[in-house]
């Protein structure tokens, strides 16, 4: 069997990703391909319970290094017990977040370092980063907006109460990052999910992550 | 307020670091100092719960270097939360394992290396070192032992079920890290509680930790 494909989904809060790997799900389906779809923080039994501390609304004392090693040892679980047997079993594994992620949130937003953060997600991934990364970019007020929309509609986290200008350093730390990752696409998060989607889909083709 | 001061206390499972602490702080207690007694993993509320994740008989699909993260990050909280408050407030803190337990646990008997277990922990701990480490050395032997024996009087953890090599390989690394290491004493294990617990307490007054 042939060795599958690893795609991390990224992108600010309130980017629209959940919904959009929901809308690129169908299209897949549609074509006989059945993904893998998983998640961080979590996406393994033991990651999610470390996805449970951090997101945890009662742990307000948390230091921010110990909140970039908790996601780097959920991100070491999700890898090895989730990510790298599917991809091994030949599977198109779709994850919503990856290392991308706590470059932005914990090493920009946080202050902690671009740098020192990578290297704690170095120990975490090894050598697995994604065989293509898309980021769905939307702009800070948009995210915001749409996280306030859905307050009532999903579990609403610690996370989602910082303010704008946390959301905007997140914003422009993924585009700062774009012209140094390797097998990136970026896709205008403030179309409709359908438009994003197809977008997302044509991608996959382009890149060869799906025939 | 002078500052206070940070005692590590190291060595192997069995080594009889509990109840050294025990007996030692009786005898501190004695010159009226009132000691901070803490320990890892944990040691703070939300270290602690990271610490249920580490230990937890049922995590056995926890891959080496999440187990490596969840330790820094624990002892990130720890640190930020209980160390450096009760240093800064003029206390003697006692703690019940530190940095050098993660070079020998996941560095050396886990294989992933005592350079990168160092270097997470760098993240975690920046520059904060004990002001002294008190090494209590026993044969992997003696100490599998004493294990043994106080099975049915503490709760056997997931960590207590590995073998004899791992547990000498503990005891080697431990060894081999005593002339890289600043501020540290080695004292015999194999003696009484009583004579080791002495030997804590002349080491103290010796390193200027108590007057």
């Amino acid at each position: 069997m042939s060795k599958g494909k690893f795609i991390a989904i990224e992108g600010p809060d309130g980017s629209g990703k959940t919904s959009i790997i929901k809308a690129l799900g169908k299209m897949l389906e549609n074509e006989g391909i059945q993904p893998v779809y998983t998640r961080e923080p979590g996406g393994s039994p033991i990651a999610e319970q470390i996805r449970e501390l951090i997101l945890d609304v009662d742990n307000t004392a948390m230091d921010y290094r110990t909140e970039a090693l908790l996601y780097a040892a959920s991100r070491r679980q999700h890898l090895t017990e989730t990510i790298l047997p599917n991809v091994q079993a030949g599977r198109l594994v779709i994850s919503d977040r990856f290392v991308m992620s706590s470059l932005a949130y914990q090493g920009v937003a946080r202050k902690i370092g671009i740098e020192a953060v990578w290297q704690i997600n170095q120990f975490a991934i090894e050598d697995h980063l994604p065989d293509l990364t898309i980021l769905i970019d939307v702009p800070a007020e948009i995210g915001l907006e749409r996280i306030e929309k859905a307050r009532h509609s999903r579990q609403y986290d610690r996370l989602d109460r910082e303010a704008l200008a946390f959301h905007q350093k997140v914003r422009q730390t993924y585009l700062d990052l774009i012209p140094e990752w390797e097998n990136i696409v970026v896709i205008d998060g403030s179309q409709s999910i359908e438009q994003v989607s197809n977008e997302c889909f044509e991608s996959l083709k382009e890149h060869g992550m799906i025939n």
